[in-house]
């Protein structure tokens, strides 16, 4: 029973540093471009309707890193191809 | 039991270290974020309004990432379909 | 005996740790928050409700992450479903 | 045995830290290149159309590395030649 | 006895790393909040009162993340459940 | 079995980290010309042309770096002549 | 006897390093609330009462975190509750 | 056998991390060539042959650097002497 | 003998490390207040019985947190109770 | 045939890691050097000479440093005294 | 004779990382102490007494923390008493 | 046969490094003062001699911290007097 | 003849480092002395004899913390006490 | 013949970091040095004897302590008082 639990073991910490390495830098990069965004606003109030579009775009860019992660992480707690296939393997034993 | 002991030990120390890690980002870009409103609101008080929007929408995405990582350490403690699996094991057995 | 001494090891470790790691940022993030706070209170004394109130809600946010750390931290030491099932497994026993 | 499971926890641990690792920079670089584009557009609301379109390039070059990382993950999980070769091994043991 | 030992090993080095890690960041956040007040005072002797107590309600958030650390220092020296646990049982024993 | 073993575990990891590490730098290089770019075109909208010109061949020249590292990681999943020497022994054992 | 060798070193190496790293940052951040208490003195000699009276409160706020370290590290040496357990159990031994 | 997995493991190893971090420093220094070469573009719009001559000799030069390091990783792969001998010996054994 | 020699070797090396590590922030901190100092005497050579006396105050305090550290390690090297009990309990063997 | 494989592996790994570390900073001079280069070319244009001859001379200094490096690794692989040592050794045993 | 060969080298071993770890902060504060001193006596040639007066002070300061760990190492080297206990002890053996 | 296999690695693995590792700084600190240069050139072109011969004269006293790790690597590969007296008493044996 | 072996390793291996490290920052410390000496003595000629003056006690300050770490070195190789108590012993014997 | 071979080995390795380690921030001392000297001969060309006599003592200082490691480097691999105890030692067996 070592495979099941080195493949179970391997599986629940990669999948939480994924997502807890992952999402270092988004909320970083985010916090950046929120924080401009709010000096851009203060210095061109006129152009809020821009700048806020621009925003957004660029957030959403931005998250959809942080969401491979969390979906790497998903995958690797529910759809995992190897554990899986132990399982299946363990069964059929 | 050795398995039981493994993917209980990795489960608590991986949902401690994810949200530990994962949350140190985010405290930093929103303490970014808050700063530059603070500062966008002392230069332009007439544009509180859009400011404080722009603002929440961009703590909410900010604090997402942190909440990707606590949603895995929750996952890992009370939802974890490894541990789940090991322990109807060891009751089967 | 030894599913428990390593539960519990585990536990104790990964409670400090989440809590001590988990605790730098939104430290470092407040800090600048408040900072930033009193700095634009110096420049703009009229806009100290708007300010203050932002000032707040921001660090609520950005508590709100070291919170979830502690939150965490003592699930682990007081409420920890593994070491739970371990003491009820060692009882039965 | 022991092919199989070594395979298997290298492909896991190897395709989370790929795409948590390699996420970390892309999104540090779009943050980056957004909160310009927003600082731009604040000083220059004429050139809206150059900045944007400039802004989409920029960002989609900069995914493209993320992208690479989430590639390899991919393939890591769900078109492994190395582990695919173990299975048929195994099989046809 | 190994429990015993390891139990309280574990509890005296997280003790002391919790409250040495986590007491950095607050102390750097709060030395920044204390520095710009006082250049904020030095700029505008006039709002005195509004920063004081600005000042001292952040210094407050800051100290509560040092706090956090401390009270679960304490914990796990003066009141660890993991330790009267093992302690009951060896006593029982 | 040893060997074939050895070189797909390291084969995996390799490709992935040589990835994972080789995709920063150029995604912070990147996000550092789309920058300035983007400041130069607020600055000059005249010299668009030339701007965007110069920043093609600087990415081109700076995703090339990333391109080296992504073409060693499928060399060593796909066209790993370790792996081929070691399969074909193998075989002919 | 091997439980008290254990315990006495790790009390004896926490004690060190939770006062050597929890020395750090109050350090740092009091020489920074001391500099911009000289360079507030400098710029607004008239407000050397508030000044004064605010430096002394957060460097008081900021000396308490490494006290905390400090009082830890007494624990540790000189009210450690587990090296008294210890020392009890090897006298009725 | 064992030398060749040896020799082979660490050729593997050795050609994707001198690649990985060979690249990474080259694509910040061109980014920050690019990204000044932009900023002199747009202040000097009349210097561009000059501007844009130097840059190219600059990238030229510090694209060696990482050329230097895949022609490295090559060898390492394609053109191993350490390989060659130990494969050499294998089959004139 | 072996719990003296470890006593023995853990002592001197966090008696060591303690002072070592302990004393390089105080250092920065002490070298960063006097620097401002002397800018502050430079701008401002009026005020000098002020700043004169707010710095060493403010030394004092920096200077608390090295002796704190110097302390625990003269308490390690000449007045350990672990040590102390070590040999009280060796001579009385 | 230890002695064989243990020097193959040390200067497979040495080499990649000689080239692989050591043109990280040639190529950040480099790239620092190019860029005031094109800043210094942008702000006199007229000294184009003379600015372009210094930054040859340097730039041949600064990739000097990597070349030495490259050589040591070419040293390592191609002209290796202790291989050749050890492959003479085996030889004539 | 175990005893005595490792507190030997743990006091080697120690004393000098203390004396190399605990001498580089305070040349880095010196240094800065020194080079605002440099920078005063340009702008203010008038106060050369005052601050060449307090930089002296604030030097003895720093090096003070400096000379602790000097201390430390000569203790270690030449007075140390779990040497000198070792010592007596294989004496009197 | 040993010794020979551990001196001749330790001096393939030191020699790489020692140029690897010392050859980084140099070069950014040939590439900062090569950046000065220039920038000195574009503001004084009259000094052009005086620059350049204080810029030749600094970077050879930086090249020659480079070129001491370099000695000591080719004295280790090339007239390693530990590796001799290894060979000598090989031979000699 | 372990005692001799392991005391002769650490005395060599420590005054290497303790050599190594700790000159690292009094070289930073004195560059960044000197380099403000220049820039006074370039904005201040006529205070040439004043700054040259605290520049050499300055130096001689910062150059005392890496002959400490010389004096360190020079005495675990040419005056251990450990080396010589050791040496004695294993003649005596 | 343990004891040539473990004191052999120290000696490469610790002769080779020694001079490594230490280099580098020599390097990075004097490229500030020479760097604020160019930057001090643009703005005052008539102070250049005096600016240039500063910079060379500066650099004799600075290279002072690239020296001590370098002659550490040397006096470990020509002059090594325990090498030669040993060889000695070797002989006389």
């Amino acid at each position: 029973m070592d495979t099941m639990t080195l493949v179970a073991v391997a599986s629940i910490v990669t999948a939480g540093l994924t997502t807890g390495i992952g999402c270092m830098c988004p909320a970083l990069g985010e916090g950046r471009a929120v924080a401009t965004a709010l000096t851009a606003l203060a210095q061109q109030p006129d152009a809020a309707a821009t700048i806020t579009r621009t925003l957004f775009v660029g957030l959403a860019m931005i998250e959809s890193t942080a969401i491979y992660c969390f979906v790497v992480s998903m995958i690797l707690i529910f759809a995992n191809p190897f554990w899986n296939h132990v399982i299946a393997q363990s069964v059929g034993h």
